[in-house]
């Protein structure tokens, strides 16, 4: 399941992200990349521990953790720092599977269930640069306007196409969800969402709605960390 | 989960089931029991190769296959044919737990999630013959009226206490259900529920009574024969 | 994911095929489905019982059963006895989740983990028809030529859009899957298929072509039947 | 299953107890509900960051760890920081679940498995307020003298009845145990038992209680942290 | 684990079975063989449909059904038709492991969990012939004596040695087992020896043995059929 | 499964660890163990808090997390900081299977999965001292030479046999693994061996490298953590 959540960052939280990564320090991508993967990266990353790099994620990271959309699709247990990266001159990323266990600069480690992109350049402004996924057998082109997030499960195959002309900024980072099964947490999303609409329709003291709230910490009880 | 089926047989029906019943041939349930189980039997088992019982298990065993509130408790995938016994003279079952695995006359198996016991005779023609079931660490003593059924977990302690007068008769049977956690059927259980109540209150074609029913259909899916 | 078999019925199969259902004896389809799902379908269905159904049926599953192809992607332990529509006349059938435990004529039920539609008239014979199935939050359009056939999971949401012109002939029907995890029989399916090339390159006494065989074989014993 | 644990805080430690939150901060508790729960609750908490409540949880989080009843029963992983809460003139807090995941102060969380509640008021001393705890479709109430606690699993619907007259002060929390089935869990309890009182019967060394010891250890290896 | 069950056939059974293969009709084993594991296998196998590896077949199948120690350690919920095999001049099958789904004659499949071999040659009487077992990273070399048996499991690379002199006559089937986990198999089978041992210490009646008694079947109900 | 990792330490680590290890604080080994097994154990452990056995703890441990072929064959998770003992003057340690759940110093806990022994005294400086591992229904002696180590499944019965001349210093841990079952850590820890060596014989960007690459990854995300 592909969930795009539009207009993450506001327009002044953009304008910051933008004008902090101008005049960033950006290095080689393909040196973050596994074995396999490295000849396939020519893009830009920025130093990880840099002060623009850190103070960028931290921000992201802040605002992720207070995101309803975010938490309610995402369900999620750990979220890797966010990193930020830059395509320009053909540069692209072929096609590859994401790692399934990332360590993180603190020592500690995550299962990546999900990868998300964030968008910061204006679609418009760069030609090419879509990211390609694989899923359920239909490859899905994306491409969304600056300041959109993607979310898609971390085991399916996925490309940046290059770009020939302007400049693809984007930060990127994995979830590690309460829900490693992909249907389980389609299903729990799907529940929130009809427990709402419900809460609309008939009141947060109707039995159902008491009965389906039951349901949906229940279902999340046995299947989180599971 | 206990759950409770009044008036499973009608009153002509119990009355077909009495009579036939009447003069059968009766056996010392001892010999079906296993070898911890047998010393604590003392009652009477109708011989299941008789044409009385055979006639009754038949007569039953189509009507649970039909019968809605049972399917949707149960979720039956194999049914033991039903056998009949007769507590008197103080006999009783002392607390034991019901194997796993029972073996059917025809050879085939089936795993005993739920017992079942249909009472056959009014509560008030005999005293004792209490059902005891230990359930979450609680007591529950069942004593139903002729042709309530009664469906409580296999995984129960349980025992049948003495009748010092009158009769107790009842059939009793396993299901192997397509959900073989007990959990799991009670949510399906009630999400069925609430689906048809929603239904009534929002009509069939609600969204949210639709996805709820895909919901129902893909956690079956998910959980049945698991 | 979805899998196409490409002419699983020869030309003379199809033709055979198609002259049995000339003349067939046609029903009110919405009589075979459920309570939510009746007013969404105005189509034809065979009458199962007839003799041309019986024998397209038998036909049809004994070709199924010794397809190289489809056993490899669907790895199927039950296979219901295929059924025949017919949409015509603006027939259609709206967006629906197949039921997840399907009983059969004789008595048996199965899980539905896969759906297949087989195409037995040319895409160029009618209009619309379309199956559109809903996976991975990709909305996919399938309309096959006659004799192809698609493979989809049954829990995915689904519909067959009108016809408004000419006749969509097709069969249907359900498969109980021996792994019932579609990402595990995709896992599966391309380890077949990875062994058979790396046969082909290194030749079947390779010790990786002997290492992997172990492991298909070993992981299928893993997840057959759970 | 519920696990009574009498007398958990000795006489001493109760009196401390009661003093100390004696002329403590008690805030509206509905602040702390969800959004379902929250018009349910009409009670007072404690206010977690003042000193008392701070220190309170500091003593009972030590004690829990070192309790050999409360180990072997909740086998608990992860406990939540004690909270405290006091019901009078009518306070109560209606039929609810509690949450499936739980936030503490230090940003990690954990997953509710087992409820607790310490009673720290005497039972004669209030009038209502026993908490009421459907499972197993059984409803019990429990109301304990002060110093005794109870654990319940969380995933019960329960309430805890107004209190018209006195005072109903205890502690309350969660478990996150090793062990997520209760099923599991309580066989594990009983596992541990038999061995406990075989030790005493055939002493340590005999070969079935090495032999059950070390099917406890290896069924606890297969559980926890699934 | 390996599971030798000695003298499985008695003296006067053994004699039978040897006459009844004497002048039998052998077939070249490598006709049953899978398409990698045919090159590997030299042998004669007896012609499934002969009278004579029908009658040995159907023989041995009861006497598996009613011996305690084979149902006690297999836990057998589907028992492939024995089939027999002879190895001499140098005949052989090289390391494979065995297919995971078995298709019997009458169209119906099993999961092979275990594979089982009953020895019909003595020992003495032939050169080689070993059973060779790679389990646990340990290999094991199993000869036994005519009438003995040796089950295991079936996700094992084995092979069986060269026979240069003599004749090697035996047995084999396949087991789906109630239990898939070999661990877990093998944790019910030594709890039912444990109760059978503490059973006569203690007698029928002690409480733990009730206990315990209790656990077998539950366990059994929570593990049989997933 | 058990590996043996030859030396892991190099001449000049290993003498760094014997000359830290002369003149340490010894003490009796039964004060660590649980209540079953101290009557046991007659061996000597290092005092865990003194200098000498932090030093080399925290040495072995960083060694650890950058060694290739442990990390593929362990798959560790958390590794328990390591330990250190003695066997001389017939100490021994009997049959017994170690604690499933360990806590550590700092008041985390693990779970024991894997078991490990770096043997620091050459084999021919002492007699006797096998660790004697039953695994898969076989007896295993291991005996290496200093600088070795050997890693075995946690669920074992295990002893280490009497040291009746000379001394026997080892360093012991247990590994929480990503991967609870050991037959899955096996599996892909064989699917990397074959991957790596298809690597050599077709190249990293081969297609099957590629494919099984993923299956590598997606399997490794099914099971990790589980
Ligand atoms: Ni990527
Ligand atoms: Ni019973
Ligand atoms: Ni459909
Ligand atoms: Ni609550
Ligand atoms: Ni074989
Ligand atoms: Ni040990």
């Amino acid at each position: 399941m592909l969930t795009v959540i539009n207009q993450f960052l506001s327009a002044s939280e953009l304008a910051h992200f933008r004008q902090t990564l101008d005049g960033a320090n950006w290095q080689d991508g393909a040196r973050s990349a596994g074995q396999l993967a490295a000849p396939l990266k020519t893009n830009l990353q920025l130093d990880d521990s840099s002060a623009a790099a850190r103070s960028l994620a931290t921000n992201l990271s802040a605002k992720l953790s207070q995101h309803p959309l975010f938490i309610s699709a995402a369900l999620p247990d750990k979220i890797y720092p966010p990193k930020f990266n830059c395509y320009q001159n053909d540069g692209h990323y072929g096609q590859h599977i994401d790692s399934a266990i990332m360590r993180c600069a603190d020592g500690s480690s995550l299962r990546s269930d999900l990868s998300a992109t964030l968008f910061l350049s204006q679609a418009q402004d760069y030609e090419g640069g879509e990211l390609c996924v694989e899923i359920g057998g239909c490859l899905q082109e994306i491409k969304l306007d600056a300041g959109d997030m993607i979310l898609y499960p971390a085991n399916c195959l996925h490309e940046v196409k290059p770009v020939p002309k302007g400049q693809r900024l984007a930060a990127f980072f994995w979830v590690q969800s309460l829900i490693r099964s992909h249907q389980q947490r389609q299903q729990l999303f799907e529940l929130d969402q009809s427990i709402q609409a419900l809460t609309i329709k008939l009141g947060s003291d109707d039995e159902e709605v008491r009965r389906l709230s039951a349901l949906y910490h229940n279902l999340l009880r046995e299947w989180a960390y599971a």
